[in-house]
């Protein structure tokens, strides 16, 4: 038997065809790149984050954390008007998936979203051995209520602002999810800071809700890997019972803390942002991309001229953008929003590629 | 339907029995505690950790981080003498402990490990829905071969050192295990940095034998939650497949890696630590206790009173001990090596409250 044969037959069943998540190129710090693909916010964190961390000592190093984030949850807690009993914290919101799945999905379960979205959840699906059923978008990316509610997921998942289309999705649409869903709805607000609306008020409503936010992207800290859920409390016990005790380390949770209690920097970042979509729109549609209408800080957009091709031109040319090959994304890139010099660099290199 | 019913509904069916781990006290960095129940070091980390931290920029924050923490395995790969790709890093071994977990266990397999050991181990077996079998350690704590290799488990969880004895696991024990164990060998060697010797060979020996390592007790740095597991390139391709891609924050791994490459600050704290134990243990005797032969940062110590009035009687002196009520270990407490000064503290307050 071949080495790698012996533990092939170790690897549990299911997972011997799967994939796996193949996230966003991170080329290292200090490349010169402009990084238009995994969706940063362009801006730097709160300067309150940076005193936060130059004020850290070593104890908070020495000793354990807080294994409950009490912290985090309470200032979370205070921003959403909800008890901290109503929050749990994880590394990134990629880690609450996970233990959603931990907590509430067996083998043979059925994960439901629409398509195209965020492409972890079938992987997260394939993970845990559950089927899965991708429900697609009409192409205007409304929400597609009732067939979602036939496919009666253990578990739906629904980016709300949707990824990757960065289109709002309607609160009434999601309410009617939530009233009449047969299992847990999740609403993965990932990029809810640049979004006009939330759907916190589903989860005091429902117990079934499950809200996800993010520190990635409107607070600017994608390398702190800070998440959390909003949920009624039996939910987020559940959660709390197949995490590990001390996941979430003694710095992130201050920093989050920092982050998270600056809110006017968060609104003025997030201002910014969306100005400069609306610039960026607009010169990409003058280029003859259709843009889909976005309320995140980034856009779909559907170029003139092969996709793909596109993003290794510009790769080539030192500018990452997202292509994703997968069903109804061929034909399309996903560019994040950047400062306005980058935009406007972007948008230069693209008349060049494009005419 | 009450509220909490509906919930626990939807809950796994194999959780809902599950009490989960429940980790030791962590009073608030600050409070006028001695706390010698959870292990941690009692000298700061490097102060290269406390540099790297300062010189952090907003940057590292803002940006992902690089999902394979390259710059740590390669550092833990220089010091232990193995290629990078035979590392994986983690939000500290607890976390790898759950990944294995998942990449190789389905419910129903069968966890095993000697008894009394580390007390998440039949946690994780719980929470995956696994059978456990609890295979006794002698009063020697000498390691039950035998008897761990007949319970042919998928995956067989040794803790070397051991603990909470603090006892050295015989290399020769190990190795016969390695060479004839059925599934997986999981040696967690959380306390090997104070040990005269590792079981790395072991792993270049076969395929099966995954180490565990953690900054949390030698290096000083268990807030930072960074964990790692050395096995050959088939085993961490399965644990990579299962891992969300970007668990480790930028922070952890910059530090993670200054950090360990200062072993002379390592080297110095561990042999204060051996110091201050071998005199602990002593003082400890001399009040009475049995005191079992450590090789790690903490003595398991069976006072010649009851166990848990003890550890009561210490807490309200504010000095925190750790006390199990597990099988075996209902009159015995695990007392952390302190510093000299708090080593003579406790035993004070003990002289007092034995005699």
């Amino acid at each position: 038997m071949s080495s790698s044969s012996l533990i092939s037959q170790l690897v549990r069943s299911h997972l011997r065809s799967v994939s796996g998540y193949r996230p966003g190129s991170q080329p290292p710090p200090g490349s010169p790149v402009l990084k238009l693909n995994t969706n940063e916010n362009p801006y730097p964190p709160s300067p309150r984050v940076l005193e936060a961390l130059h004020h850290l000592d070593a104890e908070h190093l020495r000793r354990y954390p807080d294994a409950s984030a009490q912290i985090f949850r309470e200032a979370a807690g205070h921003l959403h008007q909800v008890d901290p009993d109503w929050v749990i914290v994880g590394n990134g919101s990629d880690h609450l998936l996970s233990l959603i799945m931990a907590a509430f999905v067996d083998a043979g379960d059925r994960l439901v979203y629409p398509w195209p979205t965020y492409a972890l959840y079938p992987t997260l699906a394939d993970l845990q051995g559950a089927q899965k059923q991708a429900v697609p978008f009409p192409k205007t990316f409304d929400l597609p209520v009732q067939a979602l509610l036939q496919a009666r997921g253990k578990v739906t998942l629904v980016a709300a602002p949707a990824s990757p289309s960065g289109t709002a999705i309607a609160l009434a649409d999601l309410e009617q999810l939530a009233q009449r869903v047969s299992g847990l709805l999740v609403i993965d607000e990932a990029y809810g800071d640049f979004a006009p609306s939330s759907a916190l008020a589903l989860v005091r409503a429902s117990e079934r809700v499950v809200l996800l936010r993010t520190l990635s992207k409107g607070y600017s800290l994608a390398g702190l890997r800070l998440g959390y859920a909003i949920a009624q409390p039996p939910v987020i016990q559940a959660l709390n019972q197949v995490k590990d005790s001390y996941s979430l380390d003694a710095i992130a949770t201050l920093l989050g803390t920092a982050a998270i209690q600056d809110q006017d920097h968060l609104g003025r970042n997030v201002e910014k942002v969306r100005r400069s979509r609306q610039w960026l729109a607009q010169q990409l549609q003058r280029l003859g991309c259709q843009v889909w209408p976005s309320v995140t800080n980034f856009l779909l957009v559907r170029p003139p001229v092969d996709a793909e091709q596109l993003m290794l031109d510009l790769k080539a040319r030192d500018i990452y953008v997202r292509y994703f090959a997968l069903p109804d994304l061929e034909d399309k890139l996903r560019i994040t929003v950047g400062t306005d010099a980058q935009n406007a660099l972007l948008c230069g290199v693209l008349a060049d590629l494009i005419s």
